[in-house]
């Protein structure tokens, strides 16, 4: 591909903004569409051309990049009213990088395939920094041959570019990194907990976790914040609620069981329940105190 | 400390063992006691003296090291019949290995300080393999006075060593870790199960999981012998089961939730119950495959 290409990008916000530019600023001639008109003004000021609906930007557009929030929102853009479905010409790409259902993103490649157009599901991790540093991890289904075509565009916009297999493969990734992810965090929060209400530091106890067997990523990141009581920087908590849903779903409709995650997802649902869903994550050790101190 | 001090060392497995040949290694004389006589013989051959009961042991020793199985056995060798109180002098030093129960080790501390005896819990983490080559972490409770005395011999046996509080500390440290252990070992086996079922290759998921957030010693450890289905060696089940149990015994006794740990132990109970207890602890996933296709 070449910078002759012409992209489209529809979903502008933390994540979908500095993607954006990170393409505009390779040389990529960039059309936009978001629903909150108030995003676009960024981009429209770099120079890309805004559009009135998926349908008109998809039209014009050789590739294009979707990134908005819930399965409902990419099914909407790319097969609802004025969609990208109803403009774009055969031979399109239409790359999907929201974290949604597998489920979903199957039905949408079906129908956006029937009608000609190509479809890969690239859902992201690495969050907000990872977009503006190009850093992310892309995880991709889809067709080998479309991977290809779309590769040099995806090495804008991450370092760990991966194609995980058929359409669904990158979402079922997804959900798998998202559930071992939450359900890590629960174990943290519960040994931190735990130690806390023993009288042995927290601080201490994690220093000698990093060391052994039980270190992990989280334990790191969250860990601290849980040790610090830094609820308030961070990663909102909902969009792990959002993701581990995903997983549980996709658990459920294969029958697949998951009884951590299960306890996890619960525990998730008292944390947004009880207004905590704009926190960072590891607020999720608030749930367990607040269980413990009814006893 | 210097090395005319006489050591005790009860509990020859494949712990107490390498442990007690490491610390003459380094030039003390070696008292030691075994359960089964047959463990007796690799430390009869290199110098120690070999013991009929905890009691006499403790009669000729100034710091006694005790590594058996369970809160009972070590309840048992300090305070039973025959045991280490009948023995010892005032000003010994009695130091428990094992990981056993924080209210345990309290009541033994308690029972042996009450006699002029000092106690410290120190638990391990490393496995034989720490043992052997002297890399153990050792998580210590007790009086600082008792552990600024005992610790060049703690030097012997392992490399990174921390007083965590006072009596019990050491071993809610090991509870925490082990808490937070079990669990990231079930959220791994509950993600590459889903992998798998969905068709993604769980090897490639378990691959990008490490490059992220949700990456864990776990995952890399038993992850992978999860992928490659090698069972047969690695760490007993069992351990993990009895040191979980420890850690929720000691939430219900302090009114402290941990639903993920709650749920990790029953899925531990079916590995144990359908006869995986001397499996390698990744063994897990199949408790999950199997609840799997009985849907």
């Amino acid at each position: 591909m070449t910078a002759q290409l012409q992209l489209g990008f529809i979903g502008l916000g933390v994540m979908g903004r500095p993607m954006a530019l990170n393409l505009m600023q390779a040389g990529y001639s960039m059309a936009v569409y978001a629903r909150r008109k108030e995003s676009l003004a960024p981009l429209i000021a770099t120079g890309a051309r805004a559009f009135a609906a998926p349908a008109a930007l998809a039209a014009e557009c050789d590739v294009i990049f979707t990134i908005v929030t819930a399965s409902a929102d990419s099914e909407q853009v790319a097969l609802g009213m004025q969609g990208i479905a109803e403009g774009a010409r055969a031979g399109t790409i239409v790359v999907d990088m929201a974290t949604i259902s597998p489920l979903a993103t199957r039905r949408i490649a079906q129908a956006l395939e029937a009608r000609g157009v190509d479809h890969l599901d690239a859902p992201v991790s690495g969050g907000p920094m990872g977009a503006q540093g190009a850093t992310l991890s892309i995880m991709v289904g889809g067709k080998p041959r479309v991977f290809e075509r779309v590769k040099p565009l995806f090495e804008r916009l991450g370092k760990t570019i991966l194609h995980m297999g058929d359409h669904g493969a990158g979402q079922v990734t997804k959900a798998c990194n998202q559930l071992a992810l939450t359900v890590t965090l629960q174990a943290v929060a519960e040994a931190l907990l735990l130690a806390q209400r023993c009288g042995v530091d927290p601080a201490k106890v994690r220093e000698v976790m990093l060391g052994g067997i039980a270190a992990s990523r989280v334990l790191e990141l969250f860990g601290k914040r849980m040790v610090e009581r830094d609820f308030e920087n961070g990663i909102d908590a909902r969009l792990y609620h959002k993701d581990l849903n995903i997983a549980l779903d996709l658990a459920h409709s294969l029958g697949i069981p998951a009884p951590a995650a299960a306890a996890t997802l619960q525990q998730i649902n008292a944390l947004i329940g009880s207004g905590g869903g704009k926190s960072d994550f590891s607020r999720m050790i608030e749930v367990l105190e607040r269980a413990a101190r009814s006893n």
